[in-house]
This record gives C-alpha cells, sequence and structure tokens, in this order.
C-alpha cells in the first residue's frame, strides 16, 4: 500500500499514511485532536482543516462555504490524501498543542503472523496427513504377496516408511485400484503423535495425486465459525471464510448454550446446528478455491471446552457447575465424517485439547500458534473477551488462569455499548479545554453506541484529560453542557441525538467507566497473580502477545493508560490475530504441534483465580486508573502528573 | 463311560469297548471281520456271532430262527454290551484270522485339547479385552481434573495401566456415568498387540462389573458355520452352535461363491448373509448360556481367505485368478457393529490373518490352536479336505503349502461318493477269502454312499487283502460276484440295490480309487516338497496334527496304509478337531496370540506346490498304494508282503 507523509501544523507531528484514506483518520493515527463528532461521515462538518501543501481528494461539503473553500478549508473525514501533505489545524478546532503532543499516537499491536519458511526450513512442515506416490511390481507367480504387503513393503523400500497399519476400507479398495491404475498409486498417510506410534494408511487413489492434499482449519467461536482451506504442499491459505455460529438462535453465550444443552435433544441439536455451521463455511471455501473436496484429507478444530464438547456431542452440563470439570482434555483423532462434516470417509478431524472449563482448546492452539511455549522469554498470552484468558510462561514453565471480565469488551453492561460493528465509536480523542471530543466510527458513519475497544479509547482520553479521576469518576469542577448528571449518574455527552443513528444521545456514564475498571481491573490483577504464583512479578514480562478479534482494534497505549495491558515497551507487544484458527492452521501444516501440545498440557499449570487467596487483593488494588500503584505504570504516571484537571485521588485515603 | 472287555474268539483278540455300544462296532474297532453289509441296521442279518460270555441286550432279530436263538446266535450289530464279553465269529463269518490278526485295529487320532490351566499357569490367560474397576475420589475445587484424566491418573495408580487411549463414544459417556454411579466404575480395556501399543478404553459402566466379561468365538467354514460363547473369566466354554453358511444358497464351494461376489451387489449379499448366519449363532449361544449380551466385549474369526474376505467385504476376485493374490495378509481390528454383528458397539472383532490365498485364517488359527511354532519338533500340521492345507516346522521356522486335492475326501468324484451324513459307510472290511464286506455306515442305518474316511477304509482294506494292487487297481485273478466290470470299469459291490436306501448298488470303482489316489498323492508329495525345500525328509517328522471335520473320522492306520499319511507312531498323531474354532478361542482367551501370529506370519513360507518344481516328481512317486517308494512304509509294505494276492508291481517298470 502506498503511504505519503502528513505534517499537521502548529504543532508539527508528522505521520506515514495509506493513500485514499482520510486526513481525520491520519490526524486520529498520529495523535492530533480534530474536533469531530459525526464519526467520520461528513454530517458534524466541524472537522475543518486547512490544506496548506499537497494534494487531496474530496474534501468539500455543504458545511463549507465559498469563502471557506476559497480560504482553503477542507473538511478532514472527507479529505483523502493523494501525496504529501501539510495539513493545518485550525485555531477553533485545535486544542493546547502542548498538552496533545504528551498523548501517545494512536497504536495497535504489530501483527504476528505465522512463519512458514521457517517451519520448512527446521524441517516441521510435515502435516498428520501426508500423501506417497508408488509405482509398484505387478505380482507374478513367483512374488505373489497379498496386495496390501506390496504397498507396505514398497512404503518402507521406498519411502522409508515403518509401523504402517492399513484401515480396513482401504483394504476394500486396494485390489482394485492397483489393478485399474496399473499398480501406479497415491497412499494417504495418517501420521502418529508419537515416534513410537503407528501410521495408518488412510486412503489409496490411482495415480499421482500427491501434489493435491488439503486441509481445513476451523475456529469454532461462541459466536462466530471461522474456515480456511490449506495447501499442505505449500502451505498457503487458498480461501477463508467465517459465518455466525448456528448456535446464536439457542443463547448468545456459553452457559445458555450448555442450559440449552441440558434440555431433552438440546445436545444433539447444537451440535447439528454448528456441523451445519461448519459444511457450509467448508462449501464455501472449496467453492471458492475450486479444490477437490476428495482430496482435503484433515480437518482441525480450535474451540473454547463448550464448544469442543458440543461439537464432540459431549455432555457439556458439567463445565457449569462446581467444580467445573470438563469431560476430558485431551481428545482422539477421529474420522470427520463421524461428527457429521461432509469430507471424505476417510478425512480425519483434530481437536484441540482444554486445560480445563475455562481455558479451552482456542486458548491452546493461540499458545501453539504464537510461539511462547518454545520462547525463552517470559511472555503473557492474553485473549481478551467477556472470559478474558492468560496465560503465562515460557519454554520451561506456562500458568494460566481465565477471568470473568464481565461483558465491557464486548459492549455489555455499557448503556450505550455494542459490538464492533458498523457506527461503533473507535477512536475518541477530546479537547480538554472545550471538552469537544473527536470520534471516529466503524464505517465512517453516524455513530451508533461505543464499542470495546472505543470504551477504552475513551476512557483512556477522558482520564488523560482530567475530566476523570484515577477512581474513574468525572472532575465535578468542569464546567460544559457535555458533562451532566442524569438520575443520580454523571455522564459524558459523546454525540447528541441529533447526529446520532439512533435517536438517542450517546454518552458514557460512570457506571459504565465502573464495568470497565473491574473488568480490566480482573484481567491485570490475573496477570498478576500468576506471576506471584511462581515467585515473578509483572516487570519481569519480556512479551505480551494478544489474541483474539478484540486485540486487532485495540490501542495498546490506551490500553496501558486504563491498566489493562502492563506497561512495557509496544514493541513487545504483539497481535496474533484469530490465535485459535492459526493455531488449528498449524495444527494442519506440522504433526509437531501435536506432539507440543502433551507437552505443553503436561507443562501448564491451571489457576481458578476465584480459589486463589491472592486475587482479591491483587484484584482490589487494580480498581484505578491505571492501578492503586501507579509505579507499575511509570510513563503513564508521567503523563498523568502533567495533566490539567485533578491530582490523583491518595489511595491509601479511599482504601482505609 | 463304562467300558467292557470283548475278547473274540477264535483269533482271541480283546478291546475295551464302551457299555451300550454294539458288538459289531467292537468287532470293527478291534480288527475282527463279521459279514455285514446293511451297514448296522439289522437290516442284512449277516452278522451273526455266538454270545459265549457275558450279557448284552437285543441282539435279536427276526434273521435268527429259533433254533439260531437257541444255539446263542445273535445279530452282532443288535447286541448292546451289558457286561464283559466273549463273542465267537462262526465259522460261515470269519475270514482266516491268520491274516486278520495282521490287520491293525481301528484307531483315530488322539484328541489334542486346548490346556487352559496351562495358559493360566504361564500368566498368558490375559484376554485381548479386559476389565478394571475404580472407584475414584470426588472433584473438589482442589482437585478439579477433567473426568478422563481423573479415569486415566487412577487407572495407573491403581492398576498399573500405561498409554492409555479413550475413545470419543467413551469420552462422551464418562461424566455421566461417573456421577451416577458415585464414581465406582468398571472400564474395559482393549489391548494392543505389541507392548509399545496403545491400550483403548472403550467402555465405561456404573459400579463392578469385572466379573462379566465375555466373548464369542467364530469359525467361518464355507459350508459350516460354528460359535462358541466364552467366559473371559473362568476361561470355559458356555455355548456352542453351528449352522449351515447361509451362503450355501449362492454356491457350494469357494470359487463359485468368488464368482457370484464377483457380480452387481454379489459381494455385498454373501457379506449379509453370512453376518445373519454369525447374528443367528450368537442369538443362539447368547440365549443358551443366558449370559448378557451387553457384556460380549470381543468377537474372534477365524476363516479361509475368501470367508475372510467376504466377512470383512473385501472383494474376493483375485483370489481365484492367477497370480492368486489375496487382498491382504493381516487385518486391523474392528468394530464388530462396523461388520454388521448385532453386539455392543465397543465390542472388539479380531480377524485371524491369511497366509496366502489359499492359506487361510482358519489354518493360521488351527497352527496357533496346535502350539506347533512352540515346539521343537518338527510338525506337521494337516486340513484334508478339497484343498488340504499343510504346514510343516518348529518353534524356529514354518512352511506352507495348499494342495489341490480334489473333492474326493468329501466325496466328490466318487461314483456312490457322499458326505458323512446318516447312511454313509464309514467302516469297512473285508473277508480276502469270500470277499464278502463289513459294513458300518454314520447312525447305523442302510448305506446311502460313501464317505471321504470311509473310502479311506474301503481302499485300504481291499489292498490289504489283495483286492486292489498298489496301482489301486483291481485283481482280474478273483472270482466273485462282488468283483465285476461295468461300461468297461472294473468294481466292486459293497452292497446290493435290495439292501441299500438309494435303490442302487452301492460300489466302489477303479475310477474311484483312482481319484482317492491322486488325493492322497497331492498331498503327501506336498509334504514330501515342503520338507525337500527346508533340507528334511518323511522320516524327520515327529509328530503329526490333524484338524477339520475329516481328521476326527479319519482311521489313521488305514491312512497310512493308502500313503495318505507319512508313517509314524500313531501315537504321534493328534487331532484338534475344529482347529479354526480352537485358533479363535484362544485368540478371545490370551491377547498373546496376536503377537505370536504376527511371528508366525513372518516365519512362514509359502510354497506355491505347482510352481515347485520338485513337486511333480513327488506326486507321480506318490501315485501308488502307499507308495512307489515302499520303504517309507516299512510296517504297510510288511503287512503287504505277507497279505494273499498279487506282489507288488514293480514300479520301476511302470515308470518307464
Amino acid at each position: 500500500m502506498k503511504t505519503h507523509k502528513i505534517k499537521f501544523l502548529p504543532h508539527g507531528k508528522e505521520i506515514d499514511f495509506e493513500e485514499s484514506e482520510s486526513v481525520l483518520h491520519a490526524a486520529m493515527e498520529a495523535g492530533v485532536h480534530v474536533n469531530a463528532s459525526c464519526g467520520g461521515e461528513g454530517f458534524c462538518g466541524k472537522c475543518r482543516i486547512i490544506i496548506e501543501k499537497g494534494d487531496i481528494e474530496d474534501g468539500i461539503s455543504e458545511h463549507l462555504s465559498k469563502e471557506d473553500l476559497d480560504a482553503g478549508y477542507r473538511l478532514a473525514c472527507r479529505s483523502r490524501i493523494k501525496s504529501d501533505l501539510t495539513v493545518r489545524i485550525p485555531v477553533e478546532s485545535e486544542i493546547d498543542a502542548s498538552i496533545l503532543n504528551r498523548a501517545p499516537p494512536r497504536r495497535t499491536a504489530r501483527i504476528q503472523q505465522m512463519n512458514l519458511e521457517d517451519l520448512k526450513s527446521k524441517g516441521l512442515f510435515i502435516p498428520p496427513v501426508e500423501k506417497r506416490h508408488l509405482e509398484l511390481p505387478e505380482p507374478t507367480s513367483a512374488d505373489n504377496l497379498a496386495d496390501t504387503s506390496r504397498l507396505i513393503g514398497f512404503l518402507r523400500l521406498k519411502h522409508d516408511e515403518h509401523r504402517l497399519v492399513v484401515r480396513l476400507p482401504v483394504i476394500r479398495k486396494i485390489p482394485g485400484t492397483l489393478r485399474e491404475a496399473g499398480f501406479k498409486i497415491t497412499v494417504t498417510l495418517d501420521r502418529p503423535v508419537f515416534d513410537g506410534g503407528k501410521t495408518h494408511i488412510v486412503n489409496i487413489e490411482p495415480g499421482d495425486t500427491t501434489g493435491r492434499n488439503f486441509a481445513i482449519a476451523v475456529d469454532i467461536g461462541t459466536t462466530t465459525v471461522y474456515g480456511q482451506l490449506i495447501d499442505l504442499i505449500t502451505g498457503s491459505v487458498l480461501a477463508e471464510h467465517g459465518d455466525f455460529n448456528g448456535q446464536i438462535s439457542y443463547g448468545e453465550d456459553i452457559i445458555s448454550r450448555i442450559i440449552y444443552a441440558e434440555k431433552p435433544g438440546g445436545l444433539d441439536t447444537l451440535h447439528e446446528v454448528v456441523i451445519r455451521t461448519i459444511n457450509r463455511i467448508i462449501d464455501h471455501v472449496i467453492e471458492t478455491s475450486q479444490v477437490d473436496r476428495q482430496q482435503v484429507s484433515t480437518i482441525t478444530f480450535a474451540g473454547n471446552t463448550t464448544m469442543t464438547q458440543i461439537l464432540l456431542q459431549i455432555d457439556p452440563r458439567f463445565i457449569r457447575r462446581h467444580p467445573y470439570v470438563p469431560a476430558s482434555t485431551l481428545y482422539p483423532s477421529i474420522r470427520a465424517v463421524d461428527l457429521g462434516i461432509d469430507l471424505v470417509d476417510h478425512a480425519t478431524a483434530l481437536v484441540y485439547p482444554s486445560i480445563s472449563s475455562f481455558i479451552g482448546g482456542d486458548i491452546v492452539a493461540g499458545v501453539m500458534g504464537s510461539g511462547i511455549h518454545l520462547s525463552d522469554q517470559l511472555s503473557l498470552f492474553i485473549d481478551i473477551g467477556t472470559n478474558a484468558e492468560i496465560v503465562i510462561g515460557n519454554r520451561d514453565w506456562l500458568t494460566c488462569a481465565a477471568c470473568s471480565a464481565g461483558p465491557a469488551f464486548e459492549g455489555g453492561g455499557v448503556q450505550c455499548g455494542m459490538r464492533a460493528d458498523i457506527g461503533a465509536i473507535e477512536d475518541f480523542s477530546v479537547d480538554p479545554h472545550t471538552l469537544e471530543p473527536m470520534i471516529l466510527t466503524v464505517g465512517n458513519v453516524r455513530p451508533r453506541g461505543i464499542c470495546g475497544s472505543g470504551l477504552i479509547n475513551i476512557v483512556a482520553r477522558l482520564l488523560e484529560a482530567g475530566i476523570i479521576d484515577n477512581r474513574g469518576k468525572f472532575n465535578r469542577d468542569l464546567k460544559s453542557y457535555r458533562l451532566r448528571e442524569k438520575d443520580g449518574v454523571y455522564e459524558y455527552l459523546l454525540d447528541r441525538q441529533e447526529q446520532t443513528q439512533i435517536g438517542r444521545d450517546i454518552v458514557i456514564t460512570e457506571n459504565d467507566i465502573g464495568n470497565l475498571v473491574r473488568a480490566k481491573g480482573a484481567i491485570y490483577s490475573g496477570c498478576q497473580t500468576l506471576l506471584e504464583a511462581v515467585g515473578l512479578k509483572i516487570a519481569d514480562l519480556d512479551r505480551i502477545v494478544l489474541a483474539g478479534g478484540f486485540g486487532s482494534h485495540i490501542d495498546i497505549e490506551m490500553a496501558m493508560t486504563i491498566g489493562l495491558l502492563p506497561e512495557i515497551d509496544p514493541d513487545k507487544i504483539t497481535y496474533i490475530g484469530n490465535g485459535s484458527l492459526l493455531g488449528a492452521r498449524m495444527c494442519a501444516l506440522t504433526n509437531r504441534i501435536r506432539k507440543d501440545v502433551v507437552n505443553v498440557m503436561k507443562k501448564m499449570t491451571n489457576f481458578e483465580l476465584s480459589e486463589t487467596p491472592s486475587f482479591m487483593a491483587h484484584y482490589v488494588a487494580a480498581l484505578f486508573l491505571p492501578h492503586t500503584d501507579l509505579d507499575l505504570f511509570p510513563k503513564v504516571k508521567g503523563r498523568l502528573e502533567r495533566r490539567p484537571g485533578p491530582k490523583p485521588v491518595v489511595i491509601k485515603e479511599l482504601m482505609s
């Protein structure tokens, strides 16, 4: 993607930004405040800028008079970058530069991708299901070995294959296929997990089909199911597709699914429904990639413990009952068709193991995908959602825990909360003098609500601007129509009902902030508790890996500002995207994963935070922004000390 | 069974014989000739004897006048033994005692049974599927292992079980069963063949059911299917049942079955039909033994290669096509239900491996059952039928071959041949002076034909009496209405049409004898060829094991007389009955069999006799009675030299 250098005046901040993107986005990314409350749609007409140098496209609006246009005014949200630019923010829409300069630029985590070449160079690109071509001598009177013996003998001789077992359906096919194909055939080999195990011959085909071997990797989320079609010869992803998990009709969250599964026939229904979703995704990726369905020999699955148990038709009722015992951690490999998956009879289904009822195969897959189990570095792996799962450790040891963070990160328990759909406020800054906001929404349309990452950004910016204090309370001294009390609760007006898509004011309330504080507090204190359990502390962390949809939107600086993430060098935070899908894909590419995952399971210590005495103290101390102990967040502390507005409340007083 | 001492006068031969049996049978067994042509039914009235001492029951007939009765005459066939007896054979029905004394008494092979105690004492009574009871601690907050992990952990701790794999259907049952049963449960373990393999947990039941574990062993014969229900705790057979293989409607022999299988849908039909037969047998043995079908955890199968392939739905067409290649030798263990067997889902089906298209799992099972693979002795294992299978070897090596003997042993290609059913002539002797026969039939009814063992006995007795020569030709010098030429073929009249059940004369022709000679020649020369291939000769044989239905009827002395069996000490010939069923039963009792059988397969060299150059020379030399080289049969040679009638034809002349 072509980028251009954008310079913002008067403060002189510069950023490299992609061509055709809007100047408003570039400003947000650079940490430059421009008043804007319509989310980027061009509706409010507030984001006036002057293009001093360079070319833009559009930028014109009915909000600008002929005089404005002549004077070089444009709307930032409508101005598409075409070249290097120098952009001046007019006085009326610019806040005190000295203050804004202290705010960190928008920053998402660096994306960590799977390194296929690395896998290949290490000789680990050995899929769990492989093919081998053989040209066998035809039997004669002097050499009338049984067909299967001939096949096995030559696999040993020509391909150094040992410990082979032939499945009965293959034995049935062997005599006919050999003769029909002139004894030139391809066999499909299903690898054992451990070296001493047996390799199963699961298929035989006429001719040489070794160039066509595919897998499907599936992440079964409670809400969404994603599938990828993978070429097992090149390792590349040929197609990807996501769809809502059909189980949604039977309950939005895990608990309601389990309750439904407990009804007569409920488990079977939920199983069938998710299999239908998976089959639809398979149809889609097969159609998109024009791959022969017969050549898909593996399907790998990762999902949370409940999704996994339902996939495998295992009653999940005890997952939600004290003491929260899953049916199993490891699952045997099975035939995909036995689950109702629409693939060939011999296609193998591999399912990621779960650690506990709350740390499922999706997290294990993410850990395997991230590689933290192979590293000397002390890493924190974190998948943030209603239940945030945390894994901390390195190549020698691993600990994990699930934190019940509540639904705030998914927009739940927040008055104007919503999922990260079109119209969700995802970016925000605020003028500390006027309290006027700069709002960007998903899709650059007028706002409909606040998504989780937006909530973090809003709270962080309000904190940095001194509009809320470290308890998450609004500064009652500030006077603005944007700060008000309603039904006894203080709130900040993000957007007026005339501008929103929902016909109501969009606000953030102290209650919303409180929910976020509790959510982030649970996660941060979970990390502390795990680290403490092994005699370490936050400062010892070398690396943070974010996983899950939420991780891609999160502004890592803002997340550190509110105390959600430990404050470390942002370069050491990476994002692996859908870790569950990544792990599922890796499992299809390298059989080594299945061996490693057993070792990871052995090394992993699971903590039930609610049963861990130190957790509650850590939790209470984390119920501040960013934390009771500001020394854990030195950079944030520095910024807060220089901000306008109230000094941090002295915590000792509060806690006495 | 109570026995009595029976002494026959005038020659003084004695025999211990069972109470209630007929004196005629005792005479036959003792080698005492009594004229009798009605098979033992009392119809001909020829078998007149005088009871000189002791008590009999019956013995009276309308053939005997009052004078006869007063003189102590009775019919031997109607006289039931009640005490020790002295029986005089009247002159008119007795042959020259000096000659008869040289004929060996009737002798069947000693029965060799499976030694269960030996198995137990050697610690080998470990069925392939076993049960273990466990009382698990209930999970708590501090101990909330996954259910499956808890189960596996305690199996390791309490029962020293390792390398465990849990099948998915069991994982599905575990959570519910554990809780319903208060964590007191029994698991069923499916053992691996080799020590390094995995033990599969295939079932979980509430409570302690370790006392109830059963298996079914099945021999799938081309004609008949036999099943046994076995108690895997005691090792005993609780019920046994046989039934005709339902495939008979689709062809009597293997070739016609294969031809049927090649038709569209033919294989499926034959498969379904034999599965129906097997299921009927299972129903029967389960009903008889009052065992809970749910507790049958294993079914073991042995059958010839064609029967095995049809059982497993593997196209057998290449078995009958040059170069006669079977689909496989080893077969994986599978779920019985996958074959359509009416047992519980987790019941394991184990199928004996085949050596080649002609040496099938029935023979391998017989070898395993006989234990010749464990012995230092050089043993000949032989199953005589249309195809006679021969295995020769010891603990260090084994060779095998199939001889195409033709159907003579099953009554085929013999003018009055029949199966060993009611009315089949099975025992015979002949008065060398009068040429009058002594005939006993199966069921002691008037004759319907000649069965295979009867044919051997007839030919042997005719040879010993000098009525045929060593080429199997009748002595043209003998004058009797019993010897005659019909349509250019010489024949011996066994029974006149008035006496038979078929309304025709029952005869044995020179063509019949020729067929028998070729059949026995093929078998004997097969043995020689195998022995020669490993640098040994007939005289090196330590032991002969007979298997198959035919082996139980065969008179081993007569079999040696005609040169079917090598001449060795009759004490060294044993009969194992249905070797296939025996092997199937042993496989259910000791998992060691599955390991041993793989080693046996590796040690076994299969010979295609038709491809072995030396076979034809041996075969031609064996087309005499008993053989060209009489020194191979010193005992027979001695008797023949002292017999009446023609001296042996000098073979050299014949062969020039």
